[in-house]
């Protein structure tokens, strides 16, 4: 399949602030945007693509800029199949010619989100109000305010709907808010390896990561910028916690069993790595830190625990759904214990108790959660013959 | 059910090194252990009780120490029954007067590990060849080093037999190990919630807890006693991990739900805790840190995840088993995704195939690894009925 080529990522600045979920108003805000395919003059071919905790506006294609600038990123993805450093989209196997998201067809629009560390405002953007950056003066951010965001900016380009918004994880909780507060923007939703409420388990692994975070003194409350220090100790391990709630146990079993690092044998240490894993998970947590920012990590974090359709819309899941107009796609993962099945099954339950049109796939498939990165190859068929109906 | 009263925590120093897998040899070695039930002429009616991660000596009765300095441990269980600070022992539910490890019957023993911080020599022990805390310094063990320990312990006490070597998870380890290197002086063993070698999965979740604690830069490499700072950050994000791999997903589901800390709605905070299972990590962490020494908790870790029976003896679990001379009761829990009961299956397996006594039970519970602790009642009768027919 085809590529779609050099991509570079552009800015816009919004020219009126946002209102947010917490009451203040969030003015100055710059989006970091890539887009793919051409634009029908209808202005009725586009995608919006919605990335996940750790993604950024560079979705498809090779980036224009030097490869440590932009990376692959989503997940464990990076290192399962080595693309990282090449600076190949993190969904690029799902969007170009002939692909998931067709851009022979589409014209397909990503966003870093709100929030975000990767060229859109936030906790590390400079506070115009005081000339320093926001750090956690930044405002606590919701899911829904990431959507109110992206319609502002599409507002500026002039897109008044979309085809389809589409995401995996923390980018389909985005794709299931548009549809709930703008059904009248949004053809249809292709949300993976999602939910309409993260468990209490994947509350706690989140509680856990952030307060990795938070306890390491270099945080300095949230105003590290500038200190020549950063919580980089503590978010490794936060990522390293991340980073095995997104594989399955038996992922872990078939990449590294029990290996050990020297084969012969153990050598009695407390500090090194012994195990393969422990070693790669050393890996995984020193890369990330060098790329990504940690108090963006703490705000999404909190955003995608705050997800809650059934709270947030009049309190059952089934009086959110009812606002939606949209068609629905959704895929879970058979080895996904963090985004599990169920949750996706609830959703497809509601809405066909409410006679909305849905459409839910299973892939039994064994990598966890990163399969909504890794099995492009089984997602591409089912998203190509929901959007063949839709259009 | 009665209890076996008031008990005291009794001292024992070793009068000859033990030599350790590491090739070292640990001098000046004090055992706390504590004693229930009569010694029978014949010395042929003792338990040897062995402690999990958190453990200590103190396994039944109520502590002659004010309540502060002894705590009932092991995982939430402490949580779950409200039984802490009242100095109940660890495994009070299963020792004492006819109960499953039954005191007017069997004289039951009872040590703090090797490594350990509550009495027995471990890091925050002085070195007498320095003056100060070994911290860092201090050996790395294997659960091999802490049965060895063991049995010099009981040797001085002129106990050269073990009617039973019983315990769970890490405890249940040892107990496998009691029957391999000294099959000749065990007559059975009962392993409950645990394994023949820890899945990758555990072993990653063990290096990231010990991972928190090192990161944390008031560990000092190890080196922090006496110098006013500890590393209670690192080690509250460690133990906040293992509290959610003690339990199932589901029991969280039960006990928190997705419930707020203030019902009405979220109050958007990054810094606090929204959801109760927030909060119960954050109480956990926070009391855990009290009472634990942070060097214990990874040197523990560490023998853990070594602990690997097919390595450790030519190549294979069976090759392992075959040195096993006692009758085996192995017990698991339907929902401890942690010690799985794949694992238990595994060693009836081949202690079949070996034409070794065997017995394996799994009980259908909710609570995850956490079970050993709490289902009490349901593992009574069985280890009751197991040690009728040892006797």
């Amino acid at each position: 399949m085809d590529s779609v080529g050099t991509v570079e990522t552009r800015y816009l600045d919004l020219p009126v602030p946002v209102r947010l979920d917490c009451n203040r108003e969030l003015g100055h805000i710059r989006i970091a945007y890539e887009t793919y395919g051409t634009l029908a003059p209808a202005r009725d071919n586009v995608i919006l693509v919605c990335h996940a905790l750790s993604g950024d506006a560079h979705a498809a294609g090779v980036s224009a800029v030097p490869p440590e600038e932009s990376t692959r990123d989503g997940f464990a993805a990076e290192d399962r199949d080595g693309t990282a450093g090449r600076g190949l989209g993190w969904w690029d196997g799902m969007i170009g010619p002939g692909k998931a998201f067709d851009t022979d067809r589409y014209h397909v629009i990503s966003t870093n989100l709100l929030g975000g560390c990767k060229g859109t405002t936030g906790p590390s953007s400079i506070d115009p109000a005081t000339g320093k950056p926001y750090g956690s003066d930044f405002p606590v951010l919701t899911v829904a305010d990431m959507v109110r965001t992206q319609r502002a900016f599409l507002d500026e380009l002039g897109i008044d709907r979309l085809a389809v918004v589409a995401g995996g994880s923390l980018g389909g909780m985005q794709a299931l808010e548009w549809a709930i507060l703008y059904p009248d923007r949004v053809d249809s939703i292709v949300v993976i390896a999602s939910t309409h409420a993260l468990h209490p388990q994947g509350v706690a692994w989140n509680a856990i990561a952030r307060d990795a975070i938070m306890r390491d003194p270099a945080w300095q409350g949230g105003h590290y910028y500038g200190t020549g220090r950063k919580p980089d100790g503590g978010m490794g391990v936060g990522r390293m916690v991340g980073h095995i709630t997104y594989l399955s146990g038996p992922a872990l079993d078939d990449k590294f069993g029990r290996r050990l690092q020297f084969a012969d044998d153990i050598r009695y240490t407390i500090t090194e790595p012994e195990f393969e894993v422990e070693n790669y998970l050393r890996h995984q947590a020193d890369s990330f830190v060098k790329r990504f920012d940690a108090n963006t990590y703490l705000y999404l974090s909190r955003a995608l625990t705050y997800f809650d359709l059934g709270r947030q819309y009049g309190g059952s899941l089934e009086t959110a759904l009812a606002r939606i107009e949209a068609r629905t796609l959704l895929i879970a993962f058979s080895s996904d214990w963090l985004y599990p099945p169920a949750a996706s099954e609830e959703i497809e339950d509601a809405l066909r108790t409410l006679g909305k049109p849905v459409e839910y796939h299973l892939i039994e498939a064994p990598y966890g959660h990163d399969c909504f990165l890794l099995e492009e190859a089984r997602q591409t068929p089912i998203i190509q013959e929901f959007l063949e109906k839709t259009a």
